[in-house]
């Protein structure tokens, strides 16, 4: 696959790129600070980031996609922590929904990530140890202006499309509130306007379960050498329900046992699902910083674009020349259809142009990484439908 | 109100009877033991209890109330360690729809509780110690099993009613497939015919948090004078989280702050939710024993009625004569309407009389617990058409 090189210019002395043998990453320097919504500063900073296909000539065929909570820059290519393929490659790549024939696509991990970009666990200049919870709590905003940042790095001062799913859904929907000059097309999957009360909930329980993990030294494990596998490990297994539907759940596992014709009277995984799941737990801890976790969910309860808009959340889209595709699944309990109605309402208020699509599965929130036809037929006549708009 | 004291009679030397300061107790030697569907034997057997109300004279008004999960005895009186009152006084009491004026109500704690019934804290006879895992697990069918010994000692052939809500409908169920000529009146709600995927699921979570607990000491806490607050804690946030619904979570507390125009941008209870959640898991641990946590949800994900009948649920009720009423309530997605009504179309199937009431409410699971007048109706409805049929 053909990949780009970007050039640092006379300009970009405060920054510099590398490639680790992990992914490629963008440093800013000391005069040029992450300007957070909490009213503190990041500096230096790091992106990591991942690019895949050409940019054009005019810099006018790029495409940033932003990743899920635990997702990261490795969108279309093997991730070098887990070995696994990229997490969206049936729909990023040559030939792809998202053809990187023809576009040039764009990821980054997220700012209080851990696979690149600067995160608790990178190294406080203050101190020179692991920031922990000295980092300044991150949000979604936050993420995008540290995305706009790597855009202009790479030159690009328009996107033809932001897409993302869930957590990524946020991310697009505040790049077109933020800057809708540099936004074409935005494509939020599976999301929604702000975080709600059940979802934050959910989180709740997920970070409650890392700090009571007494190996979590409030925030301190790495310096200290320890790790809060088991607490991470509950909060992925409670988090991972969510991503799956109840119709879902039943259709694969059912009540079915583990190799075994009755029930075993004990608290081993005794049910597939048991088993499952403490697996999903398992290789979570794997590859996912604790603190990063806490971060990263602590950004998406935060998130509530209406709330900068007087509660109205037309106003947040009005004047915005973007192309909307919104998409829902009707199994999807945490970001329900309901949310992406709201959006689509907001947008139709603003005056905004918006499509829609609701796409009939039992595979919940998670559809929007797996193997679903509609999806992807949506998002390629979305795109090429654009093009013809914006090469016409 | 009044209450019925119970005499030993001549052929019940191996049973015995006390009030301890908390509550009525029944206990039964070792050579009455609890046989076990797991084939292993508990004895001595030892169930607390409560009565309300008079038995009459030919003991055919009894009601036996069901609790869930996490509930006790004290149905209609003030509960000894919380100092709260009965967890069901709007629905039973003098003049309530279970009219303690008219019906001998009985509400025994499951065994494999912890309020006085024989459960992982009881001691262990062969070691002199509480029992931790030793305890053999416990199935809805041994709860039943247990509770038909303490009705059969208090001299009652039939029950005019067995009524509970959430597992403790699970119990009415199994009262009406093991028992049909005990039971006049069956009266489950919101609760289903088997444990869903998802809802082991969320039950794995639970337990596997309590286990992570490095204070659970594979349950041997009790004996080593520590506790696993802070596990036990995660278990009841989460599970709390599938009590209440999306839309009652948001009417209730949306994305309100606590006692803050903007958020703190920190990992504090920054949310309303959050703080709920959090008080929930606190004041949980000073009522309720981790290890019966872990063997409760045991026995819900265990119950699978029609597994013991070729798959066919119908099967399991054919012939009965008891009349059935079914309550269950939109939003409650724990046990959504769709189990109950598999319960009612095999209930039809079997030829079995049932009523079907599904109740209008944004509550969720809970609603069976709170001032839900369209459910006191019902129930009060039920009972009191059965009542004529039975006394007629």
């Amino acid at each position: 696959m053909a990949s780009y090189r970007h050039t640092i210019d006379g300009a970009g002395q405060a920054r510099s790129e590398a490639d680790t043998p992990s992914s490629r990453v963008m440093r800013f320097g000391l005069d040029q600070p992450l300007r957070l919504d909490s009213g503190q500063l990041i500096a230096p900073l790091q992106i990591g980031y991942q690019t895949y296909g050409m940019l054009n000539a005019d810099r006018s065929n790029a495409i940033l996609v932003c990743h899920a909570l635990t997702g990261d820059q490795h969108v279309a290519s093997d991730n070098p922590v887990t070995g696994k393929p990229g997490w969206w490659e049936t729909v990023v790549g040559p030939g792809k929904p998202i053809d990187t024939n023809r576009f040039f696509v764009i990821c980054s991990n997220v700012v209080g990530g851990c696979m690149g970009s600067t995160g608790p666990a990178s190294t406080n200049p203050e101190t020179g140890e692991p920031y922990g919870l000295a980092l300044p709590l991150i949000t979604i905003p936050d993420m995008v202006r540290a995305q706009a940042m790597l855009v202009d790095a790479l030159g690009i001062d328009q996107l033809f499309c932001v897409a993302g799913g869930s957590m990524g859904g946020m991310q697009v929907l505040q790049w077109a509130v933020a800057y809708p000059e540099r936004v074409f097309t935005a494509l939020p999957i599976a999301t929604g306007p702000r975080h709600s009360s059940q979802n934050i909930a959910f989180h709740e329980v997920g970070r409650q379960a890392i700090m009571a993990d007494p190996d979590w030294l409030a925030g301190r494990y790495l310096a200290e050498g320890t790790s809060p596998r088991k607490g991470l490990a509950v909060a992925r297994m409670a988090a991972h329900i969510t991503y799956m539907s109840d119709e879902g759940l039943h259709r694969k596992f059912g009540r079915n046992l583990q190799d075994r014709d009755r029930v075993a009277f004990g608290f081993d995984a005794d049910f597939q699902i048991e088993s499952y799941l403490r697996h999903q737990g398992l290789t979570f801890v794997e590859r996912f910083d604790a603190n990063s976790y806490l971060y990263v969910t602590r950004a998406m309860d935060y998130f509530d674009i209406a709330a900068d808009y007087g509660g109205r959340l037309a106003n947040a889209f009005m004047g915005s020349k973007t192309r909307f595709c919104i998409v829902s699944f009707t199994s999807d309990w945490l970001f329900p259809t309901v949310e992406s109605k709201t959006v689509v309402r907001a947008l139709n208020a603003s005056g905004a142009s918006v499509s829609f699509v609701e796409i009939e599965t039992d595979r919940g929130h998670d559809a929007f990484l797996l193997d679903e036809p509609v999806l992807f037929a949506s998002i390629r006549g979305f795109l090429s439908s654009a093009a013809a708009a914006r090469w016409k």
